[in-house]
């Protein structure tokens, strides 16, 4: 194969996660290893930097900002929810990547935001353009499929195990029979979210908080949860409850959606902790109070799990290493090893399979209770919150990296959309 | 003074904090030191252990559990809201007391809650029952008088500008000129919680967010806050808002009032997140989500400070010596050193003096634009969060401390309240 001389570009899409800088950071430092690499630049605000031609020069940050970005939440070239439509679109970003000669395109992004990546891949072949575009897997709702688990997942279920933990210890301390404790978390179609708070259990303690974890997966009745919530406080005295924000009905209509008047474009799901209170306080008669965790859990870089951040830059030193070796229109995976201590390498996928699939929660691993789960799940999940990040603290709070974001100059006339 | 022989006993009220089960750990450490100090005993549940004669023996913890005590949240003795009234509850805690011989008792609580401690001690007084009562501060909320600052304050100021700072990131990374990032922090009278978010700033960075602090102290006016917020939206791309639960407008009424079916006695404050986002989308039509960060606040202490909970452990060792001094009916306060470096030791107040006080944000820290702080806050608060407590971790989550809980045997008839 001969060897593509050229330069590099980094995009991220989407909702950041707590490690989705440190997969910039593995690109960056794995494209030093090669020669046939030139530039190294950053697409600011994701698609919207492709189409705009709003670049950075990331070979010019210091090796101290490409090192903080393995422990900085956010999305250090900024994000954006913007997807590329018209075939005009993804015309003018193969002027731009020509422009520039960008050869290699590394797109951190969820599965939706990987269809992107799939077409300019597929523009390029038909117009000529040697480029290799490597995905990248980035989500905190560990819903893509082909990969054991996506890099963000692990971080903001160690965010939110702890969290729970210490919501649990401060209701139990004030439960005196009558108080539930409700958590609300992110997960618009799968209850990964909602179920990794299990892990806050205790080894072989059930009846460890969370007491009741209610999943998309599994049509809600407000009846069963009536009486859920009425045994756990009557064996525990309080009754914490974790629910996923897109938990349904047995019709399948959300059990909770926002009307909101300024975004037109996505639906927004958010208030179920609010209309189980309402229930709780309604048909229980107990006082209910509600923590809704919001993007803390996708930022929560503080308390983010080491196996999950030097995943997410191994992820992307494996997507250098791809395209180095001639691969484009892929996906790089996490595959998980056989034996029974937790291995992690990494392989790759093709992009076209990971666009508009979704993986659920399998529903063998929930208990036939319908509100916890079992040790296929503890089994899945505990390797992905070991150990922790070390953030630098600078003046009592953590000391978060900032890239200095050198422009690199536009040679094209501005794009109208 | 002729010494004191007795037994002695803890009792934890009101909302937990992240390092009040470190007040109660330098209790028990402090009273190993004194002879005439002979059992040392927990009070179960606050002032209902003391009606119940629900006491545990903290001197059978193993010494593990008691250091655990000082990274871990919620209320080891567990808590509750409830308050002594009658005259007929004050005799039966005397009685509960005389019957265990109890000459000494630390009541770790709020300034409201102190109010059961001074009338014990009067009670105590009356009867000739020689009873030594020394309050310990505990609030988040930090509007006790008599003391610099609360235990309990730093950490969570600490966790809320932590926070802030990680959101900030979040929407820094999607804000592309309208993104509204509301952020709901405790704070029921005072903006004292709402205040310390604004730590997340870079010193002489005053654009940084959070951009937008809105306080208890600061008349709302809902026209000037759609003027603050398309201000920053100019300027920053995005805005992040913090508020105060307690948020009231120039009637002095809250903007923000829950309704809660089975809270009869607490009025519940709660959802002035919500209330500005709907004010964001229809007045300034720009997209807002809302973090509500709930007991969160007061629990998360896998990031307490290191300084707020050593001055929780000192105002407990404080107690007892005060109490082996002969002090009663008094509390331990906070007191701050004169120089420029930041030095804290403990003094007394009378009980008296705070039962009924509140401790308002002095109005001049609170800059011209009502919505951010000046350098007199930033030099009261900073070094409130200085250090990072050394949570020990146990597979992937914090593994907090838990008391065997060794009841004392019960010697009197049960109580009809």
């Amino acid at each position: 194969m001969a060897e593509l001389v050229g330069n590099c570009l980094i995009g991220q899409t989407g909702g950041p996660t707590a490690v989705v800088n440190a997969s910039v950071a593995g690109v960056v430092a794995e494209a030093l290893n090669h020669e046939c690499i030139e530039e190294v630049y950053g697409s600011l605000n994701g698609v919207l930097g492709l189409l705009n031609e709003d670049f950075v020069d990331l070979a010019a940050e210091s090796q101290q900002a490409i090192r903080g970005l393995r422990y900085t939440p956010g999305a250090a070239l900024g994000s954006c929810r913007a997807k590329l439509k018209k075939p005009a679109d993804f015309e003018r970003v193969l002027a731009v990547f020509a422009a520039h000669n960008i050869r290699y395109y590394f797109h951190i992004g969820d599965g939706e935001s990987q269809e992107t990546a799939a077409k300019l891949a597929e523009t390029a072949a038909a117009q000529n353009y040697e480029l290799r575009v490597i995905g990248i897997p980035k989500t905190v709702e560990n819903d893509l499929p082909a990969t054991d688990h996506c890099p963000g997942y692990g971080s903001a279920i160690k965010y939110i195990g702890a969290t729970v933990k210490e919501l649990a210890l401060d209701a139990e301390a004030l439960g005196q029979g009558d108080l539930v404790t409700l958590v609300e978390v992110m997960g618009r179609n799968t209850g990964w979210l909602a179920a990794g708070s299990s892990l806050a259990k205790r080894r072989d303690h059930p009846n460890d908080p969370p007491h009741l974890v209610y999943l998309p997966e599994v049509p809600f009745s407000s009846e069963k949860f009536v009486e859920d919530v009425r045994r756990v406080l009557k064996r525990e005295k309080h009754c914490v409850v974790v629910v996923g924000e897109g938990l349904v009905d047995k019709d399948g209509n959300y059990v909770a959606v926002e009307t909101s008047t300024a975004d037109a474009g996505h639906a927004q799901l958010g208030g179920v902790g609010e209309a189980l209170k309402d229930i709780v306080e309604a048909q229980v008669g107990a006082k209910a109070r509600v923590a809704r965790l919001g993007v803390t859990q996708r930022a929560a870089a503080h308390l983010a799990s080491k196996t999950d951040a030097d995943e997410a830059f191994l992820a992307g030193q494996a997507a250098v290493k791809a395209a180095i070796n001639g691969e484009t229109a892929k996906l790089v995976t996490l595959v998980r090893g056989d034996g029974d201590q937790y291995t992690c390498e990494t392989g790759l996928s093709a992009l076209t399979e990971v666009v508009g699939n979704l993986k659920k929660l399998p529903r063998e691993w929930i208990n036939e209770d319908g509100v916890s789960l079992n040790f296929q799940f503890f089994r899945y999940a505990t390797p992905l919150i070991q150990g922790e990040v070390t953030v630098p603290f600078d003046n009592g709070l953590p000391a978060y990296a900032k890239l200095a974001r050198e422009g690199v100059d536009k040679t094209l006339p501005a794009y109208e959309s």
